[in-house]
Parts: C-alpha cells; sequence; structure tokens
C-alpha cells in the first residue's frame, strides 16, 4: 500500500464530495469525481454528471488548462481506456500531461480493471491506487454490484404501522406513512435506474411511479435542476396483461418496460410457475444496462424477491401507528417453525422522517 | 415570570443532575436536586436517594454547614412543608437563614403546592419559583402524574419483529429481542415503582420479573451499587388463580402482590366481564402509592391497555428479523374500518440498542 500524505487524503475526500453531485443523473454509469492539483493548489475539479456528457476528469483538464502538465489528478475511479460516448479519459490525463495519478478503486468491471492505470503507467505517470477506496465504493452499490455480479443492486421500499400492518382488513392503506415519508421515497426513486413494481401496485393505487421534481425534498431540489430530472426506467410486471392506456402509467414521463406477454421484457417462468425473479433482474441488468432497482409493490412481491434472497437493501418506513394483527401483514406468510428460520438482517440506518420512521437494513443471508 | 441570571440557570441545571442521582432509587419519592450558593460559590448540594432518607435539601444543608447564612438555595421542587419520615424541608431552610430559595416548579400535589413556599415567605426568604421547569417536570413524570390526577403512569414494553410478530404461530419467541435489549429492559425495570403482568406470562416464561443488578447496563451499573437496588413491587393480574409456588416468581427478590380472589389487591370487574384495569391501576396508585408502572405482558393485556387509553408511553422493541405474517401480532385484532381509526403515536425517542430498535412513544388518543 502505498503511503498517502494529508493533502492527498484531502484532495480525494474533495473529489468523493465533488462526485456525490452526480447521484441523482449519472445512472447507469458510475458517480466520478476528479481535482488537480498542481504544487499543492487546485487547479481544476469537476464531477461526471449525466451519462452521455463528459466525464469527471474531462471537466477537471478543461478547468486546469495550461496548468496540468506536471500536475496530479484525483479520481475517485480508476479512469477509463476505452472510447465509448467520449474518449478514454487515461487518453486525455496523458495528453495533458500531468505526472501523477491517484485513483480511489480500480474499474470494478473485472474484464477491464486495470487497463486505464495501465495506459498511464506505459505513458510514464506515476499511478497510485486504493486512497479512500471503502468512500469511494459507497458512491456506487449498484454499478460496482453489476459489474462485479453481473446482477443490479435491489433495493426495497416497504411501508407499515409500528405493529407491521400494511392495510387494514378491507384493503385501505391511505395513508400509512406521512407526505414527509412520500418525499423522501421520491428521492429514493430519482436515485434509481429502474422502478420495478406490478400492475396489481400499479392499478390499486393508479400509481405514475415516477419523479416528480415538485415533491423531491428541498435539500435535494437546491443540488439538482428540475431541467436536469432524469426519470429512472419503469419496470412491470404484468403476466397477465392487466395494465390498460387510461392508467396514470401512461401518461407520466419516464421510460416504461412491461414485463409480459407482449411487452418489451419477455416473461420467463421458474418451476413453480411464478415469473423467475432472479432471471428477470439479471437480463434487467444485462439487456437494459441497469444497475439499480428500486422496488415499490405489494407484500406479495415484497415476500418473494426477499424468500429468493435477492433483496440487497431494504428501505422500510414504520409509521407511528397500531392498526391491530387482523390487517394485512408487511410480509406473507413464511410459515416458519422455528426461530433460527427467521430472516434476520442488519440495520445500516435509523432515522426520523417527519413523524415516522425510516430503517434501512440489509438482509443477512445464511448458508442454506 | 421573574428574571433569572446565568449563574441561576447554571445552578439549578446543576441541581437537575444531581437529582438524577436518584432515579433508581427514590421510588415513590420523586427525584429531587439542590444546590447552595453564597457569593456565587456552591457551598452544599446533594439528591434525594431513597424514600425514608434525607430530602436533597437535608444534605446540601449539611455540606453548607455554616455557610448556608445568606446563602441563595436552587431547589428543583418546592420544598416540602409537612412532616413525614423527615422534618419538613422549609423549615430547614427557614432554620439555617438562607436568604433566597429558587424552585423550579411548585409541588405537583394540589392540595399542598404552594405552602412550602408560602412557610419560606412568611419567613423573610424570597422565593422564586419556574426556573427550567420542563427540565424539572421531566425528572418526575410518573410522580407529578400520579400527584396531579391520582393515577399512575404507565409505561408499556412490547417487542417485535419488524415485521411486528412477537412469536411464531407455534408460540416460538425465545430469543427476538438482542440480549442487549433485554439488559436495556431491566433498566427499565429499575426505574419503576411496579411491574405489571399477568399469570400467563409468568407461568409461559417461568419469570422472576425483577431487577436483576448484574444485567443493567455498564453505565447504570457504575452509577448505582448493587447493594443499594430497589426492586420493583411485582404487579400480577390473575384472576383464575393460575400461579403456584414452585414459579421462579416466587423465590425472588421484590415484593409481589397479587390480583386475584385470594390476592392482595381484590379483583374488580368492569361491565364486559374482565378485570377492570383503570380502577386496578388507580388502586395501585391510591392504595399502594405505586407511581409508575412498567408493564411486561402478552398481546391481550397490551391491547386492553391501549384501547382503553391507559398507556402513558411505549416502550417498543423492534428486532432487525422479518417473520412473517402467520405468526402473532404485537397487537390484537383492532376491528378498524377506517384508517382515521387507527391508533396513532408520537415518536419521542429512537435509538439503537445492539442490534434492535428502541422506539419510545406517547400515545395520541383523540377525542371520542
Amino acid at each position: 500500500m502505498a503511503e498517502f500524505t494529508q493533502q492527498d487524503y484531502a484532495m480525494m475526500l474533495r473529489a468523493i464530495k465533488l462526485a456525490q453531485g452526480g447521484i441523482y443523473t449519472t445512472a447507469p454509469n458510475p458517480n466520478v469525481g476528479c481535482v488537480i492539483t498542481r504544487d499543492d493548489e487546485i487547479v481544476g475539479e469537476g464531477f461526471h454528471f449525466r451519462a452521455g456528457e463528459p466525464h469527471a476528469e474531462v471537466h477537471a483538464l478543461r478547468m486546469a488548462a495550461g496548468k496540468a502538465e506536471g500536475a496530479t489528478a484525483y479520481v475517485t475511479l480508476e479512469p477509463c481506456s476505452h472510447y465509448g460516448r467520449t474518449p478514454p479519459c487515461a487518453e486525455g490525463l496523458i495528453k495533458a500531461k500531468v505526472s501523477k495519478v491517484i485513483c480511489a478503486m480500480q474499474d470494478p468491471n473485472p474484464q477491464v480493471s486495470g487497463r486505464g492505470i495501465q495506459m498511464l503507467r506505459d505513458a510514464g505517470i506515476e499511478v497510485l491506487v486504493g486512497l479512500l477506496e471503502a468512500d469511494a465504493r459507497a458512491l456506487n452499490p449498484a454499478f460496482i454490484k453489476k459489474m462485479e455480479t453481473g446482477r443490479p443492486f435491489v433495493q426495497l421500499k416497504m411501508a407499515a404501522s409500528l405493529d407491521g400492518q400494511t392495510a387494514l382488513a378491507n384493503g385501505q392503506s391511505q395513508w400509512i406513512t406521512s407526505s414527509q415519508a412520500r418525499r423522501d421515497v421520491q428521492g429514493f426513486r430519482a436515485k434509481a435506474g429502474a422502478i420495478l413494481s406490478t400492475s396489481q401496485t400499479v392499478i390499486d393505487d393508479n400509481a405514475s411511479l415516477n419523479v416528480r421534481w415538485d415533491e423531491l425534498a428541498d435539500s435535494i431540489q437546491v443540488t439538482y435542476d428540475k431541467q436536469q430530472l432524469r426519470q429512472p426506467i419503469r419496470v412491470i410486471l404484468d403476466r397477465h396483461n392487466k395494465l390498460f392506456p387510461e392508467l396514470k402509467l401512461f401518461n407520466a414521463e419516464g421510460e416504461l418496460l412491461r414485463v409480459s406477454p407482449q411487452g418489451e421484457i419477455p416473461l420467463q417462468f421458474a418451476d413453480d410457475g411464478r415469473i423467475d425473479l432472479s432471471v428477470t433482474l439479471e437480463s434487467l441488468a444485462t439487456q437494459h444496462n441497469i444497475n439499480h432497482i428500486w422496488v415499490e409493490a405489494g407484500a406479495t412481491l415484497a415476500s418473494s424477491l426477499i424468500q429468493q434472497r435477492l433483496v440487497d437493501e431494504l428501505v422500510l418506513y414504520l409509521a407511528p401507528k397500531l392498526m391491530g394483527s387482523d390487517g394485512r401483514g408487511l410480509i406473507g406468510a413464511l410459515g416458519l417453525q422455528a426461530m433460527h428460520q427467521v430472516i434476520e438482517l442488519d440495520i445500516k440506518e435509523l432515522k426520523q422522517v417527519g413523524p415516522d420512521i425510516r430503517i434501512i437494513a440489509t438482509p443477512i443471508y445464511k448458508e442454506q
């Protein structure tokens, strides 16, 4: 492990902070930040804002202009080595004659990892890797999961009363959670590459399932103009072709993919005759370049995803209400016979959102 | 409202902090702290530690000794004016010739409120009232409720999985919450005047329902010696006389009161044929001088207490587990037909206790 200076840490932290400027817009691309310094002074910096637009290094090099020669570049991710919609960033850094590049992490795609670094080294540039790697990885959990495993990162939203009910026995559920919690959900939708739901949920709620900029939290609105709104792709499981054109879904902004008999995504069934969720998710990642899926649906899909170990993160809103055990439960019947069979989670974050509680938790999938 | 100086605020805060030294031991007496200053220097301070032992003012006056003359006394509660197991503190302050007394609040007992203050004023002492009153009230929610209403403060403990289940369908429930949460419960038991449960719960768990000093949190142990352990009174609803002598309950330390045919507390029934919880709680307060009741029981008693609006505070532990909706619910069936009928709560505190979540919430009893 290379020894990094205090200045190096400070600059990489700054690059990571910059990278966060893209969290609502870069999908399916990763969030990347770049800072260029010469003689310990910042001469250029930037971050990747949107797929198809310049990468972080390009913004930083443009700002540095003539001052990049002999400079040090701090990048939160290994510079790319391939021609995509933009020329490779490694080439840009070489042309600008920087003398040193510090990356927080290698490219997570095992097939290209290290190539950008090699290009730089071949050009005589000193390259150090691994500064604040954990923080840099935290910028892109979904991008990294997709690159490393070929599968998307699945975040499951659920909402219930404190006693775990999602509706009264008669189905009434509007509204269990507060308007603040519903605004908070908009922020999660805005970060996701896709929103996954079912025709049942869409029809029951006549849900648009898109991002409404006006409902984003003020703290998000100030960093993210309405004009810049990126709508996640909406993916609806609709095996019986129940969606009909009058639904708000069809009139709201945002791409729509149906998993249905005539849909854009072919129905694929598992042995039990139900939609094969694992295969469907994988095809969303590989065929549709979706890294990050935000699921908003009912107890049936939620239970299936959890039981099939497909959930990476649970985002659970609990409203300070008691509804009684004769309502509808958060998750379907699991038929457990012993306490060691319960599904265990690890709480990652706990906070109040308006009057409600928000819990972010990771399922712990035990060896079977 | 009198104008208080910065010194006054600082001294009353100190008195409040001191008062907290008694939270595990003073029941059924209130927590009270006292600081005595002369020429802006602290010459005496103390707090009430245990019923029957000296009041806060006595400790502070003893420490101040000859220096109390012309001094200012800060007391978190109006000094008492009556002869109990100790002489009235107002008299002690008069004899010591303090020249000024500042109280955070009047005595909450409407029948004696203001008498101590009057005694002091009659003796020519300047008395100011109301400094940091809200903080002082927070020291003694149960004592104050009992004094103001004649009814005890009822804290209901519940524990469930994140999906609101308290046991599997077959009744298995050990352990849903962590050992840290169970230690945390010991701290609540230690603060309470009484622990209320049912014969069903006692028999199912063979529960001692007392405080085990060794299981108190380290942070409590350092402030509270094992020798000082005060056991709350255990009150068990046992209308069918199911308790039997082999139970741990009978061999554990602590007073025991049975609400049963031959018990220490007579059975009183409501119109629906069930134990009248309201009357029973009131008799615990008035006949047995219990201010603060900590309830640990099953869903039936919990539901009844909540539905009868007898719960002041809910302490809910949620374990990061999913058990499925075929388990046993946190609260019984409520038969609600519309969302406006749900029982609403106000979250007072949210924290992690080991791997679990602890929620402290107050039911909002709407007008009926």
